[in-house]
Parts: structure tokens; sequence; C-alpha cells
């Protein structure tokens, strides 16, 4: 009954989040498919190639909704959903090339079709795009936390970088790179539409902080679907986290509950074949679900959506507060 | 004898510029060697280690003489000659990964030892310093001009990409290629120079023209060293260029002056095999220096820098105009 009424209740809140942002989101995809229009070159391809695909624009939706919690969707709050979600597509452009990862969003990566100089080019050719949009809206604040949030991507991803492979790495240092990685941009997705909304200061940091804990579990759920997801539905094939030696929350907990997973994930990491041994993989997915490390993680991640809501109980109700609610609740439970 | 008095005056201009910028030149060096200390991955070392071998330094240069024009190298143009260079060794981070470059200023390419994706982060970690530093002067201008400098830079970079290995390309696409990926550069620096000097609109239109000139100069004779330099003195292997099937100046003039080594080169970009066959190697060099075509590509990089200096005519006597003559008339003599 209860997670009937819960059920319910998201239903009511992700149908109130499709009411509101129709029109913004329409905005958002006009303004999004007119980027890399001025060139025919590989880079601009790739680029184009990336955001076509069928994103879920969730960084765009945290703009247009703290914009919703001020004055409403303006102007500035377009542009800053628009450069949210390219800063976004940036990171993946190049991500695909440091990963070698071959497919993104259920197709081919811009890197298999185009080359990996056209994805390097394509990813800078967005992150350009993006700020350019960015220092045109004249928000002196926005742009400099912009330009700080991608520093503390790149740093993070540098960092992820230099733990690959390496299997006994820390919890803290997983949060770590989560936060510099993932909820930093929502973070500053969040920033950017309360600033362009004109939201005062104690509900911008309120705002902020739902930011954070939603980029958090966003993330969390993210690693929990390359060993539980539905490659239809992720748009990319299971395991590919630890194809690349990345050492997951999902992965610390399983090597926690049965402790000798460690040593069988120091053999895989040291082979010189990045393929995990079917043996390995039964094994894994055995844990996963025995040990209860997927209902585990997801609880975590409802936990941070708690946190995420409550951050932002302090603002009066509105339309545009339910929706964000509804995003939060929605989160753990998604499929892709 | 008119030679001879050209290098004089040559010598005592490059005599006043090291006097003049002595401090300067000081400043940067150790501004630069703050960079990227706020971590140990491998990306932060990519940045550092390429930040630490011998480059020129001559888009600082242009910054500090360019603000020397009007009230003098301040803080700002330290940060600008500071952000320049480290745009300029964010584009050489990149282009190594690329290009699939092994050398550069006459060591290991960051990438050969820290690999390709630090060298692509380390990129963009200073990329985003670079923008950091910029924006926190706080002249709007000077950053918007630089992001849009940048976005040039990149496009032009994914226009030689694309046009790699098409022998039958035309010298206004090389222009073209060598104005968005160089000179747009030195552009901006002499542009960030003169406004953190507060030098007024006309002159610092007139410096920007310098750098315009200079940059494409300095570009050709790059281009120039790929087929007649010494190696121990670019710190680069010779042909570096036709291996990654560039279609530079002196390699158009080349064929234009021998209509045989069209189809020589079309095989050669046709084969799977990057290696210059030394045959070909000899008869190019052969045709460089019997069709003299080093020789009219250094002249119209004279030329060019000719014009560099015809364009600060404007300007009253000074000493950092002096030494930017001097910048000019040494460019086409540069043997690194």
């Amino acid at each position: 009954m209860c997670a009937g009424r819960g059920l319910d209740a998201l239903a009511a809140r992700l149908a109130e989040l499709r009411r509101l942002l129709d029109g913004d989101l329409g905005d958002i995809e006009r303004e999004i498919a007119k980027v890399g229009l001025d060139g025919e070159t590989p880079a601009h391809r790739s680029a184009r190639h990336l955001l076509g695909l069928n994103g879920k624009r969730l960084r765009p939706i945290c703009v247009a909704l703290a914009s919703h919690i001020g004055s409403g969707f303006n102007d500035a709050a377009r542009t800053f959903a628009v450069a949210v979600e390219l800063v976004h597509n940036a990171t993946l452009l190049h991500d695909d090339v440091v990963d070698l990862g071959d497919r993104r969003r259920g197709a081919d990566a811009a890197r298999v079709i185009y080359g990996n100089a056209a994805s390097i080019f394509g990813g800078d050719y967005l992150l350009l795009d993006a700020l350019s949009k960015i220092q045109a809206v004249g928000m002196t604040d926005v742009l400099e936390r912009v330009l700080l949030v991608i520093k503390e991507m790149v740093v993070a991803e540098a960092l992820q970088l230099a733990s690959r492979g390496r299997v006994r790495t820390s919890t803290s240092e997983y949060f770590q790179i989560v936060d510099g990685k993932t909820a930093s941009l929502f973070r500053w997705a969040m920033f950017a539409g309360a600033r362009a909304g004109g939201v005062n200061e104690p509900l911008c940091k309120a705002l902020e902080s739902f930011g954070t804990s939603l980029g958090v579990a966003f993330q969390l759920v993210d690693d929990v679907l390359d060993f539980a997801g539905d490659p239809e539905a992720t748009g990319k094939a299971l395991l590919t986290d630890l194809r690349e030696g990345k050492m997951t929350y999902p992965l610390l907990l399983a090597m926690e509950r049965d402790r000798e997973l460690t040593p069988a994930l120091e053999a895989h990491c040291a082979s010189e074949d990045t393929a995990v041994e079917p043996e390995l993989g039964r094994r894994i997915a055995q844990i996963m679900v025995e040990k209860r490390v997927v209902d585990d993680c997801l609880e975590l991640a409802s936990r941070l959506c708690g946190d995420a809501v409550r951050s932002i109980e302090p603002l009066p109700e509105s339309p545009a507060k339910a929706a964000l609610e509804g995003v939060a609740m929605s989160t753990p439970r998604r499929k892709r």
C-alpha cells in the first residue's frame, strides 16, 4: 500500500514536471539542434552526432526547474540549460576516447564513426561553444563558477584515470571522484538556473545542495546499472566500468561482502586482456544479488535523494518544487 | 653591406628586447612554474612536463611588448601572458594525441610518457586554468575574445584534420587554416597585452594587425623548418607534416613547380604506411632547394613580417616598438 502510494505520488509529480517544462524543453532542444551547424568537419559531425542522440537532458531540466523557483525560465536560463548539456557532451566525447568506449546512448560512439581525433576536437568545440554562450549572458559569477567546475571535472577524471586498475581503493576516494566528475555539474546547473531566475542567496544555496545530492545519487545509480542494468535501456554494455578497471561503489561493497572477490579482481586488472572472464562476471552478478549489494546501493541512492528533497524543504511550495522532488524520487528507480 | 647593416640593426633590436623584458619574462616563468601543482595525476604531470620544456614563449613576449606600448607590464598583462602560453600548450597536448606525435621541444611528448588519456585531460586542465585566470582579471572583452579565438583554433585544427591526405588542396585553404590555428592566438596576445596596458583603440588595432601578420609568418617558417630545419634545433623530426598528410605551403609550392610531385604525394598519402619513402624524401628535398621553394617561402615570410612592422608604423617610437620590430625581423631567420 505504502509503496503504491509512493508510486502514485511520484507519477503525479512527474506529470507536473512534464506540464511545467514542456515548452522549456522544446526551446532547449531547438537551441541544441543549432549547435555545430557552422562547419562540416568530422569534429562538428562528432558533436552533432552525440547531441542528436536521445540524451536524458537531466542537467538542462535542473537548470529549468531551478529557474522556475524564481521568476521563471527566461533567455539566461535557456542559455545555461543548453550550455550545461554541451559541457556534459564535451566530457563524454573526451571520455570515450580516454576509455576507448564503443557505444554511447544506444549508438556507436562518435569516435567509432569519425575517429578519436574528431572526438577530441568535437569535445573542445562544444566546451568552447558552451563557455561563449555562458559568457554572453554577462553573469560573472555564473561564468566563474562553471570554469572552476569544469576544472574540477577534469581533475576528477584524471584522478579516476590514475586509480584505474587499483583494486584496493577507498570509498572516500570514490565519493571524491563522483563529486568532481558528476555532482559538481549538477550543482552548477541548479546554481545557474537559480541565478537566471533571480532566486535569493539562501534558497540558491538550498538548490545547490539539492544538485549535489542528486548528482551523487545519479552517479551511484549509473554505477549500479553497469552491473544490473538492461543494456537495451542503458544503451551500453554491462561491466563496462570493470573492463576499464574502474572500482565503483557497488564493486567496493561487493569486495567488502565477499573477501575472495578482491584477489579475483586484482587478477583481472593485472591481465593484459580487458575483457571480463565469464566466470568472474557470473560471480560478481551473484554477489550483487545474494549479498544485496544492488539493493543497498539503491537504498543509499534513495537516502541521497531524500537528502536532496530535504535540502529544498525551506522553499515555499510550488509546482517547480514538486517537480524537483519528483526528479529526486525517480532517480533511484531510473533504468537508463 | 646592406644585409650586414640589417643584421646589426636586428642584433641591436633583440638586445633592446632582452633589456626591456628581462624582469617580465622572469615573472612569467615563475607563474608558469606554479601551474598544475595542485595535483599529482598523470594529467597534471603531462601539463607540467610540457610547460617545463624549453618553449620559445613567443606569445607571452607578444603580450608583454604590447603592454609596454601602453602603461607597461602589470598584473593583468602578466596573467594574460601566462594564460596565452597555457592555451598554446593545451593545444599542443591535444594535437600530439591527434597526430600521434612522439617528440616535442626536443623531448618525448607527454603522451609518450604519461599516455594519450593523460595528455587529453592535461590539455583540458591547462585550457580551463588559462580561462579561469583570464576571467579573474575582469576584462570582459578580453575573455570574450579568447573564447572565440580558441573555438577558431579548434575549428581550424578540425579543418586541417579533415583535409589530411588530400593532396590537391588550395593555398587559400592553407592560409585559412593558418589564420585559425596560429595567427588568431598571436592576434589575441597583442590585443590582451594592449588592453592590459590601456592602449587606445586605433593603436590596439594596429597591434592586432601586427599579431596577425607575425602569426602567419611564424607558421610559414614552422612549415619550412619541417622540410629544411635542423632537428637538433627544432626538437622534432623532419617531414613530420608530410607523414601526417598535412599539405603545407612549401609542399603546395613544390607541387606547382614540379608537376610530377603531385602523383608521388598522392601515392604516399594513399598508402597505409605513413613513413615517407627515402626516394620521395630526397626528391622533395631537391625540389625545395633547386626550385627555390624554401627561399621563396622565407621571402614570403619576410614580406609578412614587413607587413607586421608597417602595421605598427603609426605607433610613436619607443623601446617596445623597436623590440616588436626586432621580433618580426628575426622571425623569418628563426631556426627553432
